[in-house]
């Protein structure tokens, strides 16, 4: 096929992001060549701007642009309260829902032994040691309902008992919209078994 | 959202892009942010690259980094045969599937009054002067089976009637793979008004 050296090389590019296989990378190829200059200007340097600028906060270990992200430098949020999630884009999850008014600590990863990543190469020494300097009043595990996340949430909870005076994890259940007919059959036991009552009204 | 500045500027810029939401350009941006330094920074220059080096070639109107795309310039393609477009990328998918030996030309859109788009804006004159050069054999029409595209095959087999030997357009009929059960009406009448006879073994 006789495309242009410049377009190939560019829709390979585009071909490296997740969820993008050759024929859409095209598509977004040709999107860009339709662009105006400024657009695809502004679209690269994002992309370097962003590689420059985005660092990892000192003490949570969430995206930042300087030594602290946002939420670990806004004093409104409840430092006592501390949610641990997996990685860094789990807390704009979170964030969107509006639901936690805490602060986070990323772990950068869970214990996954097949690729050889143990509890030493995740940042739970660093959490430890965050909780040492101020003590929470709960401890929130938002790892992923995965075997993996489940083996880092239990570690967690062992190694950081009576650190925190409460370690609590996300509610297993049922997702909104599910049905029955097609809920699998651990996610159904989990529902049965931390059913709760009807609120009085 | 508490979104640092630089990769909220990255997803607004990825979501500009055809198909790509908001989620999945966050999805893209936080991946673009795992890359190592160097293939972000390809990206970058490959976006700027192809707004740089790409034009329209002079004849035929596809894509070109010189003055005459590749395939103007291939001596080996029969220039005797040439399948009319609508949009430069049009140009590719004819050319992946290796059917084609002729040469192109895009009209670099449809007729579409409603749009404010008349003959006079497509390269309607310019593929007349070519054939006034160079008389074709055979003139393929290949725009898309749209109403849009039926009208400016119409209006093109009007105007150069007698500018080619032969004008001709591609067969419409049953997709490979499809099934009886879910084709159209419009498309099983076209299937059934060109029916053709079994060749002799």
């Amino acid at each position: 096929m006789k495309i242009p050296a410049s377009l190939e090389k560019l829709v390979t590019e585009l071909a490296r992001l997740p969820g993008i296989g050759q024929k859409t990378a095209q598509r977004l190829a040709f999107s860009i060549l339709r662009h105006d200059d400024a657009t695809a200007r502004a679209l690269a340097e994002a992309v370097l701007q962003v590689k420059e600028k985005i660092r990892f906060c000192e003490q949570c270990f969430g995206f930042a642009e300087q030594a602290l992200c946002e939420i670990c430098r806004d004093g409104r949020r409840d430092g006592h309260v501390i949610c641990v999630v997996e990685q860094p884009p789990d807390v704009y999850v979170i964030e969107r829902s509006g639901v936690f008014r805490g602060r986070y600590h990323v772990l950068m990863g869970v214990i996954s032994p097949l690729d050889g990543i143990g509890p030493e190469q995740l940042k739970i020494r660093e959490l430890a040691a965050r909780l040492e300097a101020e003590p929470a009043e709960e401890l929130i595990i938002a790892t992923n309902p995965s075997i993996q996340g489940e083996a880092t949430a239990l570690h967690l909870c062992r190694v950081l008992e009576g650190r925190a005076a409460r370690i609590t994890r996300l509610a297993r259940g049922m997702p909104v919209g599910a049905h029955l007919e097609f809920t699998d059959d651990v996610t159904l036991s989990q529902a049965f078994s931390g059913r709760q009552d009807f609120a009085s009204p």
